[in-house]
């Protein structure tokens, strides 16, 4: 039995709703880090196992999720534990600063840049860039029904980025206008599907179709070593809408053949048939 | 000088929001009847020259109002107007009538139709797929931000239809699950594109590239015979969301590579290389 601190964290991380993988693991490190401080020896092995399964459970087919239950060893010794959780954080948090980084030398100037939903990977680079002195523009989606993009266009106010926010339903319309789309990642399956908020792969489809090009931003700790494309688990979170309920999988899925790149920390990965 | 009551109605036309082309040609056929009612000779000719004008300037590049403008003639005999105006007005109630009869024949058994907005046409399409007996469900957008969507949940409730709302984002997700995507048309252009409610063409690129055939229905009258796709004026109704203003053009442009057919009055149109 895991104590109730650490089963809190795993309901709160299934509860979750619009932060996505990054924050998931995060939470899951925390909640690693927090057993160690608690036990020692045969019982924290045994919860070890336990927290696996748990943390698994959250999202089966979650990338980052089964990297870290691979990343943290399964001991009895706690120092081991803590020491591996914390390492999992600082090197997600010094992969976010390298992927603004590394992303931000994408950006040309007076860029166009399109997005789609919230992603903390996208805001880093554009930070990043916005550090560097490029000035560009930013295109969002209002990503309904959560209007995770005007959280995105506060944080492009603050940073004094000019920007449009337009309706999901205008990607088309608006990807003609772009230069650059810039997505965030919640999970890239092992044969380079990238899956992000739905929405996305209808941005990958216009800027393919207008040739602008897509590019997709992930801790390399979301790529998944063996998932495959059909196999990936989508959460649905219907609601209602005057009386009628509508149908709400968060996530789609888009295929390697329209995306440029992945950002990740350590460069820009591209399909092997085009290096 | 119009008389007030004529500009009244040109006055709902251009304030018109969410109704398209087939309402707009009617209304503008009947400020042309109750011209007819109100004048003759000469001051009657030089109103319909006014009005004309009046009309073209609700929205200058849409082709039902065009060619509902060259369906009246210029003349100042008062009972030929007036008999124009209602012919228009009962060939578009034939043509929506025919239009549901050629397309229902597009139903296959157990077809899963998609379709984005909510089109007359298309409504007319399942009215007369039903009468026929079909069977088929519907995957429908809820099409934000004036949820037109919601308005046809409720029509085909009342059909006995089953359907599934989607969010606007969804559309890549759910078009792999349709059998056949069926969409209105505002209007037509003479190089064959398609302007409909903004979010089509996101419909028409996941349709081609999950090999579901994408049909538009449209009245003839909405086929512009000179206007390019290029040429086509977007109104845009910008709203705001939690304080940022929403980029809102009503209308995108799907071109006819990836359209199946258009389903007219006369029959299913399709591109002449296809012929």
């Amino acid at each position: 039995m895991l104590p109730t601190e650490v089963k809190m964290i795993i309901e709160e991380m299934k509860a979750e709703r619009i932060r996505g993988a990054s924050w998931l693991a995060k939470k899951g490190a925390e909640a690693y880090r927090l057993l160690a401080e608690m036990m020692e020896g045969e019982e924290l092995e045994k919860a070890l196992e336990e927290i696996r399964e748990e943390i698994i459970n959250v999202n089966m087919t979650m990338a980052s999720l089964y990297n870290l239950t691979r990343f943290i060893p399964i001991t009895g010794n706690p120092t081991l534990v803590k020491s591996k959780a914390e390492e999992f954080i600082k090197l997600s948090e010094e992969a976010k600063r390298e992927i603004g980084n590394i992303g931000s030398e994408l950006i040309d100037e007076n860029e166009v840049i399109i997005t789609h939903s919230f992603s903390s990977a996208v805001l880093e680079i554009l930070k990043s860039a916005r550090r560097k002195g490029k000035r560009f523009r930013v295109i969002l989606t209002e990503s309904n029904p959560d209007y995770e993009g005007i959280a995105l266009a506060r944080e492009l106010e603050k940073l004094d980025v000019p920007f449009e926010v337009i309706t999901d339903a205008q990607i088309g319309l608006f990807s003609k206008k772009a230069t650059l789309a810039l997505v965030g990642a919640d999970n890239i399956t092992q044969d380079g599907a990238l899956i992000n908020k739905a929405g996305t792969y209808l941005l990958a489809l216009a800027c393919h179709d207008n040739s602008v090009p897509f590019y997709g931003a992930a801790e390399s700790f979301k790529i998944h070593p063996e998932l495959k494309s059909e196999e990936v688990e989508i959460i649905e979170r219907p609601y209602t809408r005057q009386g009628f309920r509508v149908r709400n999988y968060l996530f789609d899925i888009t295929p390697w053949k329209y995306i440029r790149g992945i950002i990740t920390e350590f460069g820009v990965l591209i399909p092997p048939k085009e290096i």
